[in-house]
């Protein structure tokens, strides 16, 4: 028996218009167009990422969960533009039997976020699909005119510095498969924390900057290919929480999913030694932890160091597809 | 036998990197983000559409009108929106058995658009997925400050305009389905025509503005309840090309089809009778054909007038789900 279900434009009345509510550029998701006021000591930064069920969260994951997946990714690559976050637009294709609970959970999640990070639903699109549940966000943040960071710009002598720690999400994702028990890092790898708050504030302070999503090793040479140089990480200095270091002591093959796997969030931050302490003092105001794990030298690769050996490491990240 | 493909990264640098070579703010899509400079004279106007394999064009279309496709319906949003477009960002998911040559064909598309409506790529994401192709395009105009058109704003007594000729889409689509011989609608069914040129003449000429994407009646009716209006149409004025003319002498019926299939892309636009002069200063100045077909009255809902015989038109577009 066919469920008759609501139309596209109840859809967007009922959960999605609700979320566009403070911002008035949304004009009530009734305008086929979102209006973003600009001005001129700014730049508007944008980032648009992809997940698709299957893929990139599991096909029954609770739609809270991925409508804020959807939603961090974005904003954890505008935390290492340096932007703050301030709106989204939202593309939903929807699976041919999808049902509103669903689409309720979904929209709870986002509304949830919204608050958390300060940002507002401005547009999109909503569309059925033969194929899995696909989310895209464009996110868009705010950053002073001509500052905006990217994984250019490191020089030689520059430290790499971390936020937070490292590998957590990577071990999640085992015991998410119920390969290991870590209830904590499970629910790490399943709603990222994008570092919104301290990312503005590298500003002024970092030369060069990625988000960790595809693996320290490989974001770190990102940064160090994108600079023309090579990146040097001490494996002891990689931050670890208790729980990882407590799976790393029983299990030390696991350093592979820790340096390798992705989906951390955490910011990897080249700084110029003199502004070592600019950042340390950013860090104490935000209460985001951050560690000096290496630096930047001429010539190009990654160079990992274990126990005084230096060896170069392939920078196999995650693999989109 | 698995077919060794290029990965992700390669596939940017050689496809989509080229697109974005002229935008400074893309950073040659090494950086996640894009940087998009603002000014305090213009908002940022912002469409968000995604289309499916299968559901928005025929599974075995050419990848070079995907991707026409994929941006002109954004652009054709922004002009309604009285904006002129600048750039955009594309997502694309590709299917398990992608093609270099597919996406070839696909980036080919995209940059003769580029070069016909003066837009530059800023950034986005590429992903694999088990589903259909789905491209989601976010594309950005800019519009005077607080000067963008929407829906609402219609005023009792303003004229309802369109532009062009009403219905060569939906006849061009029965075309392509082998239901009618007219291969110059067929064309104009799978390449649409956004007015890009247009649309910007109309701020502070027109009151509000769609456009006709989901058919005219569906269309023109969304401008009324937006501004809480009733419209009327009188069929017979509603601008026709010659082959849809000789298809309707022979077959009435297909005006079903005219009034309420989608995919024109033309404008319907609400301008105060006082304006007119300026607006047909307008189409004379950029060469589009602007033709008065209704107006919009106090009350609510669609009447369309045959014949001198008004009657109660169901606002029936198409349906997105």
């Amino acid at each position: 028996m066919a469920k008759r279900r609501i139309g596209e434009f109840e859809l967007i009345a009922r959960y999605f218009a609700p979320l566009a509510r403070g911002f008035a550029g949304a004009r009530g998701l009734k305008s086929d167009n979102a209006f973003l006021a600009a001005d001129a000591r700014h730049d508007l930064v944008v980032k648009t990422d992809t997940i698709v069920a299957g893929v990139h969260f599991l096909a029954d994951e609770k739609p809270e969960l991925v409508a804020a997946r959807a939603l961090r990714v974005c904003l954890s690559d505008l935390a290492a533009g340096g932007a703050t976050p301030y709106a989204y637009q939202l593309s939903l294709s929807l699976t041919l039997d999808w049902t509103e609970r669903w689409v309720a959970g979904f929209a709870r999640g986002l509304a949830a976020d919204q608050r958390r990070f300060g940002i507002a639903l401005s547009g999109g699109d909503t569309t059925g699909t033969p194929g899995p549940t696909t989310v895209t966000i464009a996110a868009f943040g705010r950053v002073a005119r001509g500052k905006g960071l990217g994984r250019d710009g490191a020089r030689a002598g520059d430290e790499l510095w971390v936020t937070g720690t490292i590998g957590d999400a990577a071990l999640g994702l085992l015991a998410a498969r119920g390969e290991l028990k870590a209830p904590a890092l499970e629910k790490r790898y399943r709603l990222p924390q994008p570092r919104t708050a301290f990312g503005p504030r590298l500003v002024g302070i970092a030369s060069a900057t990625a988000d960790i999503s595809d693996g320290l090793l490989a974001d770190a040479g990102h940064i160090a290919d994108a600079s023309r140089l090579s990146v040097h990480i001490e494996r002891d200095l990689v931050p670890l929480s208790a729980e990882a270091r407590r799976i790393l002591a029983a299990k030390p093959a696991l350093w592979s999913n820790v340096l390798g796997g992705g989906d951390d969030y955490e910011l990897a931050i080249a700084v110029p030694p003199r502004k070592g302490a600019r950042l340390l003092a950013a860090s104490r105001a935000t209460g985001v932890k951050v560690t000096r794990i290496g630096g930047f030298a001429k010539g190009r690769g990654v160079v990992l160091t274990v126990a005084g050996h230096a060896r170069r490491a392939a920078q196999t990240g995650y693999v989109h597809f």
